[in-house]
């Protein structure tokens, strides 16, 4: 082997992640590197990760691939130039569709460079909410975001500032208006067509149904260091126990209360002399990180569901 | 008050420790800081807590007092040039305990100077023992070791070259045998007259019997994030549960299992693809360090048990 | 010593704070306390400390004091019943006076009650000042805040939002407009009456003269870990170097650039593949926080000033 | 495609790592894995990484690969049933060579499984050493270490107990006395043939022309956090500049003093009233643990040197 053939280079290139898990053998990576070199690709981050326990096999690629020249394999994969971003993405993902299957693989393609639908969820407590709202505006975290639906009025000022539109949907404690009320929220969520829902403190317990609706798709802030203190008033609980840190915990929302995949995790100290309401005030903080940490890895598809664990590829 | 008279610089000095708590009342502090600068006490470093919730008052004052030249307040309180600190110790907390009394104190006087008398149990684990052993040679942390007890014999020559005795009494798994076994173990810790236990993994649960004789001196390491994972095996559950961090906790032994007051607790980031065994060993360096920082806080008096949470004076 | 007088119950009380540091000798603390005490005040926290290299002492004391009520010992220092907090706390410092000078005290006695007069001067970048508004609406951080002066116009909308004045004034590059419009930015602070003046990422070098006028009340956040890259654009200079930690440094500003007292500072750490855009977002972050930390240090008189550093009294 | 031709179970395997990095193009990693494919190799971990800024491309494969069975590829590319791993590496990296060269890369193969020999210097302060050698004797750091040389004799105890030579090269003050020193080290160094050598604490300069003869391969540890106080005595300036956090630095060492590539840092908090002796008791425990994290990522080849800078492959 004397000489490689210099591939074109790539002009005005997609951003494009490849993610796959499946049932660990031989020769994957070769086979998906070779499909993606054929394609005039360019790998910029890749991660691989072989779980011995469960032998199964994960995988994240990020790439840059031409948009409208045609590829170096154009012969046998021409992808035409008139093309956009989401055809393209069809394209590639109808070209690797045989690959996925011969190797059993759960997998989606994705563009890095198209802004996930995200609707916010939350209460009264407003910091997680203002964090990412903040952060969206500034540029640091980017999504679209359809609307914010509460149970309560309150945020409606805040939201409508950043120019979102605000939907107050009020939960009654009876079991029929809460049904209905759930049944509406469901509804305006689905009419959003999101990706992604964030629970951003909203202190309401999604029902099954939702939450199969949006399996691996509901990311939910719970302030305390889980498996600790699970249920409610938790800083009252690490108030109770005399614990020297407190933390905030993002996960994942399944039919189980506080028991889904934990996407990311952190403490903060606290002092003999700190009050419940300290540690509320020092909780906003680090559940405002938590949950903005944990939803930024979840946009850059960076988190892969593995049973009730998460694998996190954050190079 | 155009002058103060100026005390006589104190020569020599014993640098003792006050610690006390009461119910709080008006004129606590005024009282005891009276009765340390009439005997010519300089205080170094004092800390002063009132828990809003109990309405009970902590303190802790460390103060250089002279030795031999008589203080400034001979006249009413005269403390012989020739008394040696445990004299001047006695003779300060006789002369303390009708303040203690009429405020209802829990109190002591200590010598900071003179060092504890410790006795370490491990099984074997070796880590915490070895940080313990090794900061004990170095001079970082200062106490006296009269010996090392184990249920097993595999860290005697670790023990033996920092030149302490061992000693090693099988724990059996029959009840009689194992009642035996920590009877000859307190008779072992009796033995040594220790003002401090700790618990350096030591595998073995220590008797109500045994945790009430040595009440708020039993200091162990506890390898989770109390109240998680309680019990055996806690880096299984924690590998289990897919947390994204694992952590340590020092506490005093009561009679309930790991709900004893917690001194000191941090915390480790792992990965996905952190094994039991690599969290065994990122839960070393953590278990060791905080173990470390408990012990010394309890060490230097700073660590005072209200019910079960402790007020810990860092400063 | 049979019994102890009752003191009378503390009826709706104030609570105040001293704060003083001193040369240090023998009987400060029972003096100070006595003094206290004979007005009938309830230490609820209290901190002492001795440098050992400067012989100084520091004290910061917090206390509840009754208001309309009588003293206990009033006959010789009664406290009207109509006073209000100012006029109390005026008759305190009255009397405390010889006290202070018999010492040669630096000192101050200030109400724990009474929000601080803060002016915050930002630039461009929003994220500490939409951090300190966003805390102050919850209740988070307690100050009055009459306005807030920036040279540019952008953040006006944010301000604005949050209900505080906005004051525009545009600092040109050249030596006499610049000097005019720093004049007319201190003239806007001192028609504000400020306690306290935070630089929350604003862009611009304090005269000397100015720097002066407000000595030990002008907080800063400079967007490294000082002492590392002082001076401009010290994510490049971190970048450049390689290092796997970013910082902020919350620091009292004084004539000499980036080198006054620090209060406060924290890191974050970065991977390879952070670019200067991303650590400027992680930097954003912990520059929030570090400055919301050190800010409300300040403004509940933690932190005490001694030379180019700082005691803080953190407990 | 309808079927995958399964690869025979891949019995008793090597576990190898290939590292490389080269200027990137299209089909690096398609090349590469499909290499390891063609010969049974199961990837059990790989990192990609693409730095934009100099367009170049880094990359860590960990994979096993048939010791005895022939390899799916046995026809062009048969593996001895007989060979060891070290001819399987040889033959491994023979047949790469090619591909190595077209790309332009810089690489190595390594054996996972075989302990990296190491050489460690120190002069008087042990914690790093003891942290070392005790990792190492708990099987938690895997490496051979043929000697331990030190400037002074005081260690040899501690290094012999753990049953390791030491060599005692007293370094004199005086330029060629110095020199003779440094050779005499080197010659050690050289005997020993080590692939890594650890400075932990080791209080001599090395000489250009042994920074040049083990470049990327001598690893140091620092007691600031670089860039902060480089150059001697770093908790004096930590302590004069009135810093909130000490650090330690582990880096490669290069001609230019405390400028080499960094691997890893952390801090530690510190308090006003922790004194230089504090200071270097906290620092202790942060450098031990900040060398042993870049020590073991440097043992698992997870530290790539792009000029001043690391890639870390951390997963």
């Amino acid at each position: 082997m004397t000489s490689l053939p210099t591939p074109p280079p790539v002009l005005n290139p997609a951003r494009l992640r490849l993610i796959a898990s499946c049932p660990d053998r031989v020769g994957i990576v070769a086979r998906v590197a070779t499909f993606l070199a054929e394609r005039g690709a360019s790998i910029t981050e890749a991660n691989h990760y072989h779980d011995t326990h469960s032998q199964w096999f994960f995988m994240r690629s990020e790439f840059e691939i031409g948009r409208g020249s045609p590829s170096a394999a154009e012969a046998h994969s021409p992808v035409s130039a008139a093309a956009d971003d989401a055809a393209l993405l069809a394209r590639l993902a109808e070209e690797f569709r045989p690959i996925a299957e011969a190797f059993g693989m759960q997998w989606r393609i994705t563009d890095a460079q198209q802004p996930r639908r995200v609707v916010i969820l939350v209460s009264r407590f407003d910091h997680c909410l203002a964090h990412l709202l903040h952060r969206r505006k500034s540029g640091d975290l980017v999504f679209d975001l359809p609307c914010v639906i509460s149970n309560h009025d309150d945020l409606r000022p805040l939201v409508e500032w950043y120019g979102v539109p605000f939907h107050h949907v009020p939960v009654p404690r009876d079991p029929a208006g809460k049904d209905a009320a759930l049944k509406q929220t469901a509804a305006l969520i689905d009419q959003a067509a999101p990706d992604t829902i964030v629970l951003a403190r909203y202190m309401q317990i999604f029902p099954p149904w939702l939450c199969e609706r949006y399996r691996d798709r509901i990311i939910n802030i719970h302030h305390s260091f889980l498996p600790s203190f699970v249920g409610g008033r938790p800083y009252h609980q690490a108030e109770e126990r005399g614990v020297k840190l407190i933390g905030a915990t993002c996960h994942y929302v399944t039919e189980e209360l506080d028991a889904g995949p934990i996407i990311e995790q952190d403490v903060v100290r606290i002092r003999h002399s700190d009050t419940i309401k300290d540690m509320m005030r020092l909780g906003k903080d680090v559940e405002s990180a938590v949950l903005a940490r944990g939803f930024r890895l979840h946009l850059e598809d960076r988190v892969l569901v593995h049973g009730h664990k998460t694998i996190l590829f954050s190079e």
